[in-house]
């Protein structure tokens, strides 16, 4: 096989076969495959689209393209979950405790922040101490030991998605339903997965701004996990608003710390519970998500999942005490409702650059964050305000930023007189 | 501007402005424009297509990569040739020396082979110390003493022409008209030209097998050649057969000697004196093709082109004598005949294949070429043949060759028992 043939091929229009595409993918390996070729053919992908057999190849090609585990001689059904990004989405940091404290397998791969969202890496690095990159050998003595581990994407990790990923994002190529569903399903095949979650946020504050985008991804990775044997199940939920009261990567680990002790605000624990019955359930535990629910709720309630999140980090090296010491001194700023009236809606995707502006993000890749910068959010959508009265307060280790976040802030919250319901949180499942 | 958002934009069906197209090729001298950029542009664009003001935009940001000649110094029309290559197509060879010996500057900046056709690069480099990089200084003053130069395309002459053509053809973007005008028109503006003629070939041989596919890049052509404010004329011209007797490096530097003498094939006659009378048409030196002919014949056969010939090959270096000597050697083989009958037609390509088997062309781009080795057609489209009567002779210097490019050659001509027409040789004409 010649790759510029293959290349032609897609290009006008052909159906490539998996020897094909494995063929295109497995040449970044070994040098024959030029990065310039995966271009073309990332190109041809995001114009004339991948059907969904060449969606599965690639996933599969690309979870191929370094080590994949093999969690079988655990004895337990093995779930993870993965969430299409949000502001203030702390949820991975409380399910895979609640989750695998309730007898489930949960190997976590997360990414970094993307844009205007936050990434599970970053809140967990968050942590003094915490290895985001443990080795293979910590990683399955981390399942047996916890039954679970979080970590990044290793080199040794779908290596290909990432260099596919990189280019994608130099090339304008970024928006592709089958490239999308690839990229996330190769980095979750690796981790020997029975089943899937995707929480697929909509909303002023996700990727997909509407329903029907929303819809065509859902629908793609479905059928892909579905042909890569995997089950999945889908819940659309909301992301009108940010998630719980804080944004920021050290805070949102407070926060998700305070949850798990009983103090949770309730959007979170509507969401968190809704997915934690979605993953017990396919993982055969419970027989329907009400009793998949209750049973999440028991061992959240029970102090289980605490002790579960505590052994998981320690496990990891991460010590929560040094963190609470380190971010202490940080400036805080009250931002202050600028007039009075019904909060209506939120632009959470500015919100979301509020909390970059504060560095609690990065702007650029390779931008540093402040860990413990963010955003704490005092009211939600639904809530009266006063002219003056504090709306949120700000965190950050340089004053001067408040300024700036401040004006983002004032362009990102909407009022009105009348009274107004908070959004619903879960929209409709897809199994 | 930032290449993600110019190159999204392309993708998702988008007019380029001159200044976004300026802004990405600009980009590759000053390291701003990544290669895998470039060749998410070329996928686009060989997808969705250029307008006649993108392919116009490219053309010239391509042509100002390098440096740019000017020849009004002069003071004498500057006119090239373009040929979209053929099999035995050494017209270049017989037009420069013809055309300015009529008083016309021809700078004419030539290709190497591509696929099954000869380049008039390679041509020339088969004449012992032809010089076929001369450099700045060199060019001017080949230009002021002969009023023409032969050379390959430098370094300094198009070079994102080079690196664009090198990413089409290992992502398999070849075939799109808006690059293939790009491509072509950028390198002969770098000449500082009043007009272009385009031999339009067609045909078995040619790259353009339909009317239908030349006819769209000739439009193209002279749609982004007139909005570059340069003057235009487009000959179609049949490549059902070999052009003369000869097709190898050598063999056709010795075949337009011949020619040039007095020696020469009709049809080699008939196309050249077309070509050349469009050539110094557009000069404005003659008002019709008629007088214009009529001239280009009387240049020819008063000895005043060979002449210019013996000047041009001298003044950058060539040797013939040496050529002469350098060549006898090689092995012949007589190519006898399989059956009796009329010569219906041959498939053009497979004849050019037979050459580049004897080691006249490359079959990889580093191959090496034996510029002694090629065909010699005894015979052309409807000559009666007995079966062993010698039809051509190979020239190699491997005899193991022969048998190769025997068997190419059986499955290349055709026969029939009923009178055949020869060709039409000049098909249209589009100005």
């Amino acid at each position: 096989m010649i790759n510029s043939e293959i290349l032609k091929k897609k290009r006008l229009g052909g159906r490539l076969g998996d020897d094909e595409i494995f063929h295109l993918i497995e040449g970044l390996k070994n040098g024959k495959t030029d990065d310039l070729q995966i271009t073309a053919f990332l190109t041809s992908a995001c114009i004339i689209g991948l059907s969904p057999d060449e969606t599965t190849a690639l996933t599969f090609a690309m979870r191929d393209s370094g080590m994949k585990f093999n969690f079988r001689h655990l004895g337990k059904p093995v779930i993870d979950k993965h969430s299409t990004g949000g502001v203030g989405d702390k949820l991975s940091l409380l399910l895979v405790p609640i989750v695998s404290a309730c007898g489930v397998a949960v190997p976590m791969i997360s990414g970094r922040g993307l844009g205007h969202t936050g990434g599970t890496v970053d809140k967990l690095e968050s942590i003094p101490g915490f290895d985001i990159r443990p080795d293979e050998k910590t990683i399955y003595r981390l399942m047996e030991e916890n039954g679970c581990f979080m970590s990044a994407q290793n080199d040794f990790i779908a290596p290909a998605d990432k260099k596919l990923y990189h280019i994608r994002d130099i090339t304008g190529n970024v928006e592709s339903t089958g490239l999308i569903t690839a990229s996330i399903l190769s980095k979750k095949l690796v981790e020997d997965l029975d089943g899937l979650v995707i929480d697929m946020k909509t909303g002023s504050g996700a990727f997909m701004k509407s329903m029907a985008e929303a819809e065509e991804l859902a629908k793609s990775m479905k059928t892909v996990a579905e042909l890569c044997g995997v089950k999945i199940s889908v819940l659309f939920t909301s992301m009108d608003q940010p998630l719980g009261s804080k944004i920021g990567n050290w805070l949102e680990i407070e926060e998700s710390l305070d949850a798990l002790k009983g103090n949770c605000p309730p959007d979170i624990r509507e969401v968190t519970l809704a997915l934690a019955a979605e993953m017990i359930c396919l993982a055969g535990i419970k027989p329907d998500t009400e009793s998949a629910r209750k049973l999440a709720a028991e061992t959240w309630d029970s102090g289980k999942a605490l002790s579960q999140f505590h052994k998981m980090i320690e496990s990891q090296g991460g010590s929560l005490e040094e963190g609470t010491k380190k971010y202490a001194s940080h400036y805080e700023f009250e931002y202050k409702a600028p007039r009075s009236g019904i909060i209506t809606s939120m632009d959470t995707t500015g919100i979301g650059i509020a909390g970059i502006i504060l560095r609690a993000g990065r702007q650029n890749i390779d931008d540093e964050i402040d860990y413990g910068a963010g955003i704490i959010m005092e009211k939600k959508i639904g809530d009266e305000v006063s002219s003056g009265e504090t709306l949120a307060r700000f965190r950050a280790s340089d004053k001067e930023l408040f300024h700036r976040a401040k004006k983002r802030m004032d362009e990102s919250i909407f009022y009105c007189q009348e009274k107004v319901d908070s959004p619903k949180l879960i929209l409709r499942a897809m199994k």
